[in-house]
């Protein structure tokens, strides 16, 4: 029984209420009285002064307010327009980014506790940008402070797995839409490498670089050009559509790079360029049904920075991860980083491959979940629950799970399984720790060692200590802003 | 209640059955007496010789000879591999064209018992082929007899709606490469032409009839060379995918389009043609998200005609619309017609339509449902239900009603929202007339005039008739082949 039926159950009536020691409740039921067992788990992990905060922040005046703050935060968000408008080079559009800056997913790391992927990424980074000549060589210099790291999150940039951007390398560019103060707003995020061994997972292999120096010299010109050709593509109507067939958006992206494919296509045609050229760029991307993934993170990304900033609320704007850290943000409180060490994902591995060789849970791709879709958009994506041996239904019932951790849904999104019921958004911190229910996070595993790639795919949650410390700031920032008890 | 519940309560026990005269119920339930209300509708149509031959062609030795029969028509079907191999001109690719034969959709119709829509197709033909100069002329040389007509079905193809298909026209190649018998067996059918004023909506204004020359001219010896290029596309798995992306492959096939899209647009760039005219096919393409259709019919008449000629099994291979009779054929009398009258579809209309605009059902793509998708996948595709005002549960309902008509599930369809089960294949006649349940068809609606065009689309069953017929026509030809009582 979950903490509902407990509370249903309270106020029924009731002879004994026994918690705790297993054996008195076996002997209660050798008596033959009817028992019955309850799942209960203590909200805020059941520490008192968790409790007396969580009060606060949700009954009177101040939850009121806070209700009304996030209420506000989630209407910016859902009035976000992100479209993809161009691509650029990292140097030259990404704000704040210079020579000697790498970027990567998750919260602030440094080199010595950095994972494994993200070193590999590394090393290929430095290779890529002529930093180094040898894998030892990118290490030493890296060890040695030679690039500073600093997290895409801080850049208005997100990176899948482990997120490596370096200054040359091609940018999505994506702009939000919408009318009003965050009109012309923009994020990033790199092209999607493919499959198989790819710096993201942490390869540096001469085939992965090779790759990478096609992408900035062939590939992102190309698409620039088709897509000044165009005009700008809507990703959020895009995501609507794909979200209608099949993907969730994050882990399942197939139709969402079909119908990118389709809208790009006409314009790369007719792009001056080698005829040959034209075919390997379409190619490259119909080889790849994840292309459309660092498209949908920008545009969440995009979405989450419009709920950025509004005083009070508990919205979660970033969950990210860099292979050691899970680091979470809240609207009220933007760029401060609760973080907690990087959890196992619970998934199935590709043949060969086994939990020893997991690395844990990377990637600035939950960005996906925190807008709205994803794991929480799981009910559209049944083929995905396969991954983890999971049925329809189950899908189903992840997607109302999350709705109740969430504010509210967004109506754009809308999954057919579901009756045209919005996918669940903007989770709510307090009924995060209110429901003792975490959210569910789509991710790919990496190998724990460099140069590997990925083994498998599964389903992770944050720490709790992430959600547990933004409480207390949330507790704090509130009685800064509202004294009154 | 329906029947199944019927039979239910009849092995139960029971005080008085009653059927018939409202007023005698009314009255016992005025005593207080329990009463249950049945809506009981008895089999065959209720007519006593039917029920007869009902009890022979599905009871003892016959019966398990039928079953047996139906289990091999359907493992044929199963093991069709429909490919789309090429494209040609119908005069030199389709068998037994010939200049003065127009192939049109359904069983067999002449001039004078001809549906708007299908005469405006007819008009749009003659000019098309410069047999006419205007359509008055036309017009005048259809009904002196000037062409002949014949059903697209006895040529191996098949056509949306009016399903013209006139000697000069381009049509695909579909070739069956399953290992057997039939491998090499070829399917055809025309271009999707888009949407709006179009041929197989009865229109034949001059910018119809000169897309039809632009896709004669340029669109089809494009994907010609380009699938000559690239090699054969497996139908059955591409729709497969489409059919776990929201596409029930008969109203909805944006998935499908999408993927075929992906799969030519590499080779088609590579083609030696004039840049300009190879982005005029992809957006041509591109524009229209029912492309895909006029491939999932001739796979479909591809997979049935596998099935065709098995004695006494009474498996529909056929069910095909003229827009004036719904026809009918199953697989033990391959060839044979059992026809009644098109019925009026059930559903929404567009804007400025209605009910008295519509024609009643035409085309040939039933032949989708014949072949267990389209109404039978509906929840494949939950949006689909949102035209005729459904639900996605009456969406798995549809589906679920379809099984019991079916002799089985095809494994390589399977629905997400289903848990992955098939979609229901090889509609039985016997189970049909049994349990008083008709094909449920996804289909447009054409406006009734000649040259107006879709005015709507929702749902649509075949005329009772068409299985009575089929009934009869089986009984007779099993007891030639099975003459012990």
């Amino acid at each position: 029984m979950t903490n509902d039926s407990a509370r249903a159950l309270l106020r029924g009536p009731l002879d004994v209420l026994h918690a705790g020691i297993d054996e008195v409740i076996r002997g209660a039921e050798a008596t033959g009285v009817p028992v019955e067992r309850l799942d209960f788990a203590p909200p805020c992990g059941g520490d008192p002064a968790r409790i007396r905060m969580l009060r606060r922040l949700t009954g009177g005046a101040l939850g009121a307010a806070i209700d009304r703050a996030n209420a506000e935060a989630l209407e910016r968000l859902l009035a976000s327009r992100p479209h993809l408008v161009g691509v650029g080079v990292a140097r030259d559009v990404v704000p704040g980014m210079r020579d000697g800056l790498f970027l990567h997913a998750g919260p602030p790391v440094d080199w010595d506790r950095m994972s494994g992927p993200l070193r590999g990424a590394v090393i290929g980074g430095l290779l890529l940008e002529g930093l180094a000549g040898t894998p030892e060589q990118a290490e030493t210099l890296a060890a040695a402070g030679a690039v500073r790291f600093e997290p895409c999150h801080h850049h208005d940039a997100v990176g899948p797995m482990a997120g490596l951007i370096t200054p040359s390398m091609p940018v999505w560019i994506v702009e939000d839409r919408a009318d009003g103060p965050r009109r012309g707003a923009r994020t990033f995020c790199t092209l999607n490498e493919g499959l198989g061994k790819v710096l993201r997972y942490g390869a540096y292999a001469p085939e992965v670089l090779e790759r990478l120096r096609w992408m900035a010299a062939e590939l992102a010109p190309a698409l620039g050009e088709a897509l000044a050709a165009r005009g700008p593509i809507d990703l959020k109507l895009l995501l609507a559509q794909a979200l209608q067939m099949g993907d969730e958006g994050h882990n399942r992206n197939r139709a969402g790079t079909s119908l990118l494919f389709r809208q790009l296509a006409p314009a790369l045609v007719r792009l001056p360029r080698e005829r040959e050229a034209i075919a390997k760029v379409l190619s490259f991307i119909d080889a790849n049904d994840h292309f459309f993934l660092n498209l949908t993170m920008p545009a969440a990304k995009c979405m989450l920075q419009a709920a950025e900033g509004v005083p009070l609320a508990s919205l979660v704007t970033v969950m990210a991860r860099n292979g050691t850290d899970f680091g979470l943000q809240v609207a009220a409180l933007p760029g401060r980083w609760f973080t907690g060490p990087a959890q196992r994902v619970r998934g199935l591995y590709f043949p060969g491959f086994g939990e020893a060789d997991a690395n844990p849970d990377i990637g600035d791709s939950a960005i996906t979940e925190t807008a709205g879709f994803g794991g929480f958009a799981m009910s559209a994506a049944p083929a995905i629950v396969q991954f983890v041996g999971g049925s329809a239904e189950e899908a189903l019932a992840t997607t109302r799970r999350m709705r109740r951790i969430t504010t509210g849904a967004n109506p754009a999104w809308a999954v057919p399984a579901l009756d045209f019921a919005g996918t669940p958004t903007g989770i709510d911190v307090r009924r995060v720790e209110e429901l003792n229910l975490l959210p569910v996070i789509n991710t790919g595993i990496a190998h724990k060692d460099p140069g590997v790639g990925q083994v498998g795919a599964g389903l992770v949650s944050p720490p709790w200590t992430c959600f547990h410390q933004a409480l207390e700031a949330l507790h704090a920032h509130a009685r800064e802003r509202f004294p009154q008890p």
